[in-house]
C-alpha cells in the first residue's frame, strides 16, 4: 500500500493466528467479484489486520472460517456499527476489562471544509491500572479482580486501528493522520507498549482510484490550505481513536473464554461517577 | 544517523533559522576537537535541532553565532541541568504560556536492568485550551491574557525532544523508544500538530561506537529479554517527556520579546491547586 | 520485523494468492512445533513473500496447500539449493524467459570477516529488451518467440529476494544490506518496475534472539569497524543478487503453464557465446 | 519534506562541512525575497545538499560564502546546464577520476503523457575498477594513476542526486522515483557504498503549492493510470541517472588541489574507443 497507494479488499480485522485463512477468504471473495483477477488483470492485495486475542480465544484454533468473512462483508451496512464484543473484537482485553469494537467519528467546521473523519478500533491493549478516561486516571481506583498485572505475561497487547474520512487526502496526509492516532491512545492511558504492534490504516473515501482509468490523468479536488484543514482534522483523528477506544470498553459485555477466563465488563456506573466527580467543569478564568 | 547509527558530535538546540549558523560552529568545534577531520579521516556529520520562537525572538537577525555554540558546549557539566528560558528554550511558547528547556529521567527497576532513562524537551507547542496536567484539562480554565487562539496564525508549533539512556540499546530500540515519546507530549495535551515537525532523537551511552575500532568486531552487552526491560523503558519515555515538558513550564519565566510580545509564566500556584483538587488519589478499589 | 527485529518461522515464499494459506501452513506447522504458542506464550509472526507467477499458473486455484509447505520445510537440507523450476519459482517468467529460484554467495576476506553473504531470489521481472549479462546488453539480440513486449499488460512483475549472512549484523546493519540488493537487480536490466512490489528480507545467522532468554542481558559480538566489513559486504550483496538471477534464468527449463502459454527457458549456448564475444578481457591499461 | 510535502528554498549543493553555511546563506536569500519570514509567516525550511570532496578540496576552510550561494541562484537560468567542474561538483572524484555535475533527461512518449524528466548529479563515488559505460566494464582496463584503490581511506564518497519532472506526481509517486535513481547508480558501477550516504530528492514542476492558497481545496490534474506513466518514467530515470553520471565524468576537467592531490579527467578518447569496441549492436535476433 505504501508503493501503491490504493486499497484493493474490504479492510477484515481478525485475530493473530487467523491471519492466512483470513487473507484466503478476501483473495475468494475479491475473485467471485473480479473473475479476472490474475488472469487477464493484475492480482490482487488483499487487507487483514490483527491483534491477539489468545487469552479468552482458543487461538491455536483457528475458528474463523471463509464463511465469516464473507458474512460479514455482506452483511455490512451504513447504518449504527456495532460495538463491543462483535467480530474481532469478540475476544480481546483492553486495560484488564473486556474490550471490543469501538467506533468514533468528527465533522470538522464548514470553513475548514466540513469533512468527516472517523476511527474503528479492535481494542486489546493496556495495564489495567493505566486506564484514564476523560484525564481521570481510572485505573488507579478502579481494577478488574484478580487484573492488577496484565495477564499476559508482559505482553499489554495492541490495538488495530483504521482511520477514514471523506476530506480529499493524498498518502501523505493519510499517513499524517495515522501518525496522530498515536495520540488517542495515550489519552486513554497507552504507552504504546512492546508486543505485536499497534498499527494504523487510513483511507479517504474521495478521489477513488479506478482500477482501469478512463484516461490518463484525472482532475482531482485537492486540499490546498493543508494546515487549515489539519488544525481540525488531527484533533479529530485523537478524539475518534480516544472516544473509540472508549467505546469498545463501554459497550463491551462480561465473556467467559477458554479454560475459564473471564474478562469482565468495565463497570460503568462507577467509572462514570468517578469521572464525573473529578472532572473539571469548563469554565475559563481569566 | 538512520544510515550509520552514530551521532558525531554534541546535539545543539536552537531556532528554526539559526539551524546554518549552528551547524557551522560544530564543524568548527569538531575540526578543533579533532585537526584531522576531511583530511586524513572522513567529515563530520552534525546534530542541530530546532523550533520556530519567532514569536518573541527576532528569527531573522539569527542571533546565535559560533560564540554561543562553543560557550555551551564548554559550559557542558553533569551538574543539575538548568530548566526554562535557557540556551534554545529561552525564546519558545508552549500551550500559550513561556516553554522552554525541560528535563526528566526514571531509573527502571533492578531486575528489569536499573537502567536510566531521560528526557529534555525544548517546548514550543500547543494550543492553551488543550493544556492537560496529571490529567487534569487545566487549559479549560486557566488561560494566559491575550492568548485564547495560537499567536501563531494557525501554526501550532512544534517541540524537540532528546532521549538518552544507558540501557544498552541498538538503533532499532532507540527508534522504539523515540516513537513512545509521542504518547509523553499527548499526555501534557499535545495532538502532534501541523508545523514545522515534532522530531524526536534517543541515544545510548553504552556501546559506544569508536572513531577507529582497535579490531573488527568487538564484543559487547545488548538486551536479550527485550521485553522486560521494554516493559519499563516505554513508560519510563512517556513520562520523561510528559514531565520535562511540564518542568520546561513550572520553571519559565515571563519574557518580554520583539513588538511588545509577552509570553507569561504559568501561573503555578494557581495551576497546582486546580490539579489538586481534581486528582484522584491513589486506593484502588475492588 | 521492523519493529521486534525477529524471524519467527522459516520464510516460505509463494504466489500472490497463496499468501493467506501458506501463512496458515506456517502458523500451523509453528504450533506443532511449540504446542505453547497462544496459550501460554505469545502468538507467532510468519514471514511469506510472494511474487505473482499468473501468467503461467492457474492463480486462482491456490493450488499449494499445507502439505506442500510442511514438506517444504521437512525436506530442507543444507545441501545444494535447487534451482530453476523449484517451488514458488515453478511458474515466473523473468526478463520474458522462464524464471524460478536462485541463489548465489560470497564469502569476504578474512581480514575483513571471513563471512559469507548470500542470496535466494525468486525471479519473476522484467522486460525481455532490458536483459543484461555480465554487462552485455543480451535482451537486444536475443529475445524469446512472441516476447518482445512484456507478456502481463505493463505489469512488469516483481522480485523477492532472501537474504543472509553469519556475520553478525544487527538490524540496522541488515537493512543496510537489503537496500544493496537494488544494484544487483539493475545489473541484470531491471528498473524496479511498477507492480506488486520488490522485497527484501535479510537476516543473520550469528546472534540469536532467544524465545524466552535466561537473562536480562547477554554478550554478542558485534561489528566494530562497519566500514571495512560494509566495504566488503555491500558488493558481495551486489554480486550474491546478480548472480541469483543469472542463476535462475540459467537452470530454469520450459515450461508450459494455462491456457497455452507457454515460458521458454533461456537459449543458454547462444547467451553465453554472445557474452563472450563481448566481454573486456581483464588486463589494466595505465 | 517528508511530513509538508513540499520545497520552500533553491536546492543548494555544496560540500559536506559547507551545509551550515550554505543553509544560512539560503535563510538569508529567503528573508530577502520574503520580509514576513518568521514575523507574520511561518519559517522558511531551506535544503542543502552535500558530497565530501575532501581529497582535492581545502574542506576545513569551509570557502563556499554566502556569496557565492546568492551569486549562484541568481545567475540561474533555463539555459544548457554547465557541466563537470563547477560549483558543488569543482572538487569531486568518481570512480578514481575527476567527477563533477552532470545532468540528462528524457520525454517519454505522447500517449503515456509525454512528461519530461530529468536528473541532476553531484558525482563523488565509485571504486575506480567499478566504472562501467554502456554495460563495458570499463575500470577494468582504464584505470587513473594511483588510484587503483580508492584515494579516500576505504570511504568510497557519495552522491547527491536531484529528479525534477513536469508530470504531475504527488509524494508517493516522487519517492517511487527517487528509489528508481538506484539503478541508475548501479549500471555505472556502483554499489551503493558505505559512506555519507547518497541521497535523492525529486519533485514535480507540476501543481505546485501556494504559501498562501487563495481557497481550501483547489482542482488539480494528476495520474490516473500510474502503471502507464511509471512504466515510462521509471525507466527515464534510471537512464538519466546513469547518463548524468557519465555526463559528470565527460564534462570533467583534470583537476589539482590540496596538498599536491590531482584528480585526473577521464580519457575519453580511450574510454570511447573501447566501449565501442565491445558493445553489442542493435539487431534482434529470434
Amino acid at each position: 500500500m505504501r508503493e501503491l497507494g490504493v486499497i484493493e479488499s474490504p479492510i477484515a480485522l481478525t485475530n493473530t493466528l487467523n491471519v492466512g485463512l483470513v487473507a484466503d477468504a478476501l483473495v475468494e471473495y475479491s475473485i467471485r467479484q473480479n473473475p479476472d483477477i490474475g488472469i487477464t488483470t493484475s492480482s490482487v492485495n488483499v487487507v487483514v489486520g490483527e491483534t491477539n486475542d489468545g487469552w479468552l480465544n482458543d487461538l491455536q484454533g483457528r475458528h474463523v472460517r471463509a464463511g465469516h468473512v464473507w458474512a460479514a462483508i455482506e452483511s455490512a451496512s451504513s447504518e449504527w456499527v456495532q460495538e463491543g464484543n462483535v467480530g474481532a473484537g469478540t475476544g480481546t482485553v483492553c486495560f484488564g476489562w473486556k474490550g471490543g469494537i469501538g467506533t468514533a467519528s468528527r465533522v470538522i467546521p464548514a470553513d475548514a471544509g466540513g469533512w468527516t473523519v472517523g476511527a474503528l478500533v479492535q481494542s486489546n491493549f493496556g495495564r489495567a491500572r493505566d486506564l484514564t478516561i476523560c484525564g481521570v486516571p481510572v485505573g488507579r481506583r478502579v481494577r478488574p479482580v484478580r487484573f492488577d498485572k496484565p495477564h499476559r505475561s508482559g505482553d499489554e497487547g495492541s490495538v488495530m486501528i483504521v482511520l477514514t474520512t471523506n476530506a480529499p487526502l493524498d498518502s501523505r496526509q493519510l499517513r499524517r493522520l495515522c501518525v496522530r492516532a498515536a495520540a488517542g491512545l495515550a489519552r486513554v492511558g497507552s504507552h504504546l507498549s512492546h508486543g505485536s504492534g499497534d498499527f494504523v490504516i487510513a483511507f479517504s473515501t474521495t478521489n477513488r482510484v479506478e482500477h482501469e482509468a478512463a484516461s490518463l490523468t484525472t482532475t482531482q479536488t485537492v486540499l490546498a490550505e493543508e494546515q487549515k484543514a489539519m488544525g481540525w482534522l488531527f484533533p479529530g483523528v485523537v478524539e475518534c481513536v480516544e472516544e473509540a477506544v472508549l467505546n469498545s470498553l463501554f459497550c463491551a459485555e462480561t465473556m467467559a473464554g477458554r479454560d475459564g477466563h473471564t474478562a469482565y465488563a468495565l463497570p460503568v456506573d462507577k467509572v462514570v461517577e468517578l469521572v464525573r466527580s473529578h472532572q473539571l467543569t469548563d469554565e475559563v478564568e481569566r
